[in-house]
């Protein structure tokens, strides 16, 4: 809310990309940070993240300057810059919609994790999983969502509920003031422009996956 | 096999998330097939799809010449030349290891659908899911994957199983000729420059969700 306009448009043209990877830079900073690493050499991070170090300095360079040249990166005060440019930096809720099996195991994935976003409810419209426990969660009818959303302060949503019943719970949730889904059914959701979604859809990915497969590029590797 | 190697190194040069977008193209295409539309413009191809015409000249411009200027894109035969180049055109085998909840989810999403990729075995270290029938595949003990591989000609595989076994099974998986292998553990595999990764891990997701939330965004625009 306090950002200034400008401040908002510039960071709409940071590429979706490079917001998908600085988790993947924070992951590698916090492992380093539990065994006292206190700094890390440019090559060392690239490894270790498995992305290429052009790619890290391009991708940080969005946010400021970063590092040190010969010497590398402070691993706790990047860190605090990355938890802090993605927002994680005070706890933020989740809620799942959808306890079937994909939602189930999502939720003890990360109920069992400390995580810095956190499932805080988890819904189904099924009478017959109302009142399960999922880890230390019980579901609850979705009558209560907006209400759930209200107070715990949630601004993301899991959506792992059939395809048909998909684009309705969207709307509520967005009307409830969720900002981001992550979206597991196999439907292309209509939310507002200032509403992010990300969708993991298995039939795509295994798709895309077909292309580098049964090409004969790994047996001719070999042979 | 039989592709020349600069066919190969043109192939390999192509970018990632252009790979990932031709699924999407082509599920707009099959639903359109299905209501027998047969010739679609290329700007509601890009409203069905979510993604600008600009991006899907450019992605098919990769594999040659498509559509006809001021006319569009000929249903049949643009789907055809997608299957083809996804290799989608025969059917193509996936092995699925990890029959927690999540690996269930898949299984019967995946066996439930019509997919050119069919999951043909599910396996499990667990002698306590050995056994389990899930829609109508038999979860297999672990020991049988390189022979069930070599049976089936299965060339993809999805791994949903906890991270410390996952680099173990990957390399078991990639030995017995596996391809490409979806990721659902929260580890960085390590394979063969020939073999396609691609990683799903929801608390990567969500952190870079975490983003676009919480700043405001999405009320500035409502209000």
């Amino acid at each position: 809310m306090s950002l200034p306009v400008d401040g908002m448009r510039r960071r709409q043209r940071i590429p979706e990309a490079t917001i998908k990877r600085l988790p993947v830079y924070l992951r590698v900073l916090e492992r380093l940070q539990e065994e006292e690493v206190a700094i890390i050499s440019s090559a060392e991070l690239a490894r270790k993240s498995g992305i290429t170090s052009e790619q890290i300095r391009k991708d940080l360079a969005y946010f400021g300057a970063f590092g040190t040249r010969g010497v590398g990166y402070g691993v706790a005060s990047l860190a605090r810059r990355l938890r802090s440019i993605l927002g994680l930096d005070r706890p933020m809720g989740a809620v799942l919609v959808g306890a079937g099996h994909l939602g189930t195991a999502l939720a003890r994935y990360n109920r069992t994790r400390r995580q810095s976003v956190q499932v805080v409810a988890i819904f189904d419209q099924d009478p017959g999983k109302v009142g399960q426990v999922i880890e230390d969660l019980t579901v609850q009818p979705l009558e209560g969502l907006e209400e759930t959303i209200a107070a715990t302060g949630a601004c993301l949503a899991i959506l792992a509920v059939p395809g048909p019943a998909a684009q309705k719970v969207a709307q509520r949730l967005v009307q409830a003031g969720i900002e981001g889904i992550l979206n597991f059914s196999p439907v292309q959701l209509k939310v507002p422009s200032g509403v992010q979604v990300q969708q993991i859809d298995l039939s795509l990915e295994l798709e895309s996956l077909a292309y580098y497969a049964g090409q004969g590029r790994h047996r001719v590797q070999e042979g």
